[in-house]
């Protein structure tokens, strides 16, 4: 692998390249997991306005030593009152127009930025992205970001492994969970990606049963979905196990569960649009008579947060691209009864695909 | 304590009385805790129309049964494509303008929000909020609330007793943290109010340290922060405890900053400005020199999330009013030396005030 700066002047170079292919100018940048993935700057309060030839970025007194340390490719600016409102200041200095992203922008803050325009003709100036750019180009992940990702989605592996012989009907959901992260932690997570999910015995019907006091059943199905985050980067995964003897509709479900996350794994491959893997995955449920307890979309892009694009989702139409990190994980509901979800983490290859989370698949009896 | 019901439709009557003093005719609700604080709806999906004589909550099909059981004083319409745009037609049908949020709606937002008025003239019907409006109901806490924030912030007492014969040189600061959060899943928290914070030895001098793989010091201060969440409600309490022998600096700043935190708890009382009770923690730190390494301000309300107004802090002219809930966290931080901070929650009373966190505030050495 490349050094750091390498990827960091990458993924700097790759902005202006879109920049200027959409003719934007200057590009004020907010949102945080977009901060870090292009400056490297993981502090909580940040405004980076990037142009043709230049960039800055505004924080507060607290980051003077962070910033200096961690941002590349961007002049850090320790700002006085409001880092917001200074680096609109900047930009409005610097151009004469600038794009801002509307999905992580909130009205009150467009009249800040709005305010510290001082002088220039303030409506125009502020232009919404018509589509998201930043988030667009963390869609495709460097080697430097696949690593840390497969790191993150091992642990994940691991954790799930050293779980098993702990799962014992009687336990709490809660306890499970509480367990897991404690293990997490020890194994040097950051944190979790998510709340974690135990879904046990008919709550395992709930796609997002959070941990409850309910207790695993004798015989039942336990779902765990849950999530590590290393160095930012977010892993996911999804095990359905059985605690006692199951009787033949649970285990003929839990077969095609399988069969259906296989075949959309399997489908994962560049040039394959998201809803053909999301088809992929929905045509085996349908044909083992189960399509209408499939109730959400197949799978999501994953990295610096839990929820990325692309969406594989029915009928989207964007293409996947090596590079791009996936969750793949259908899932079958029966309300009352019970559920299961499967759900590996894939990275797209020139060749295909690879599964970053190789914990077992199989029918797992406790 | 009266039932449930009374306190929702207090909510719901001081509510509208707001509205009618400030002649809004309809609002939009989308901030979930706004949300959850008036209607009891605890989904990840609402928006909530409220006008002078209804009020209608409109979610997804995952919440069709939760949300008929926790909904009150308004009507639950499950939304087929849009909740929020479902929400803004029914908006439209009622009302000539309808007031939203601009601190918790997103210009992306705003734009769906129009396009959920067809046919409506779209530019003048959404009017943002001058200043918060629910928001700043939800500083005054009821019976109820104030029920379950002190069994919240107990809790958070009996974690501290329980991890003070834990707290050992050459553990890490995240092995600390783990433990503290596994107890706290056991002692029933739903999770925690934010990530916590262990800062040990030189590290105690960052305001925000996080926990890291830093080894707890045979000699220096450490400061545990942290919360955890009981039915939503957010506890929130700092102690600084001392490793090892500590040598007058420390032990003169360690008491300055808890007689600076006791003058500020004094302070609390109905009618005194938040500024008052900041200046009460500041003045006692400027008499004994450390007044430049007070650097943050002295605290924060707190509630269904962990930061809510009112804002202790210089200046600050808001008047304490009895039901608020505030922490009180003064902390003094030397660079490159050591750092203390001393944190309760109070809860503003009749006659003054109610620590709601009673752990030993005494000098600990371990």
């Amino acid at each position: 692998m490349q050094p750091v700066q390498n990827y960091a002047a990458r993924r700097w170079r790759t902005l202006r390249r879109s920049m200027a292919d959409q003719q934007i100018d200057a590009l004020l940048i907010t949102h945080l997991p977009d901060v870090r993935w292009l400056s490297g700057f993981t502090g909580s309060n940040a405004a980076l306005v990037v142009t043709a030839r230049g960039a800055a970025l505004f924080t507060d007194g607290r980051y003077t030593v962070q910033a200096r340390e961690e941002v590349r490719g961007a002049r850090v600016v320790i700002a006085g009152r409001s880092a917001l409102q200074e680096a609109c200041a900047f930009a409005g200095s610097r151009a004469q127009r600038c794009w801002f992203d509307p999905e992580h922008t909130t009205v009150a803050d467009l009249e800040l930025m709005r305010g510290g325009l001082n002088g220039k003709s303030r409506r125009g100036f502020f232009t919404p992205l018509g589509s998201p750019l930043v988030s667009t180009l963390r869609m495709v992940k460097d080697a430097a970001e696949l690593s840390l990702m497969e790191r993150a989605a091992n642990l994940g592996c691991t954790l799930f492994e050293m779980m098993l012989p702990r799962i014992e009907s009687g336990m709490t959901e809660k306890a499970l969970a509480a367990e897991l992260e404690f293990l997490a932690r020890g194994l040097g997570a950051e944190g979790m990606s998510f709340e974690t999910i135990v879904a046990s015995g008919p709550r395992s019907a709930l796609p997002h049963g959070r941990a409850t006091e309910a207790q695993l059943p004798r015989k039942g199905f336990v779902t765990l979905d849950f999530g590590v985050i290393l160095k930012g980067y977010c892993s996911d995964m999804t095990r359905t196990v059985r605690l006692g003897r199951a009787v033949d509709e649970e285990r003929t479900t839990f077969d095609a569960v399988l069969a259906a996350q296989q075949a959309a794994v399997d489908a994962v491959k560049p040039n394959a649009t998201c809803g053909e893997v999301d088809e992929a995955a929905r045509s085996v449920l349908r044909a083992a008579g189960l399509g209408k307890y499939f109730t959400h979309s197949t799978g999501h892009g994953v990295g610096l947060e839990i929820h990325e694009q692309p969406r594989i989702a029915a009928a989207q139409a964007a293409r996947l691209v090596p590079g791009m990190v996936v969750t793949i994980e259908p899932g079958v509901y029966l309300p009352g009864k019970f559920g299961v979800r499967i759900e590996d983490m894939v990275a797209v290859t020139e060749e295909g695909h690879r599964i970053l989370t190789p914990a077992t698949k199989s029918w797992i009896e406790l």
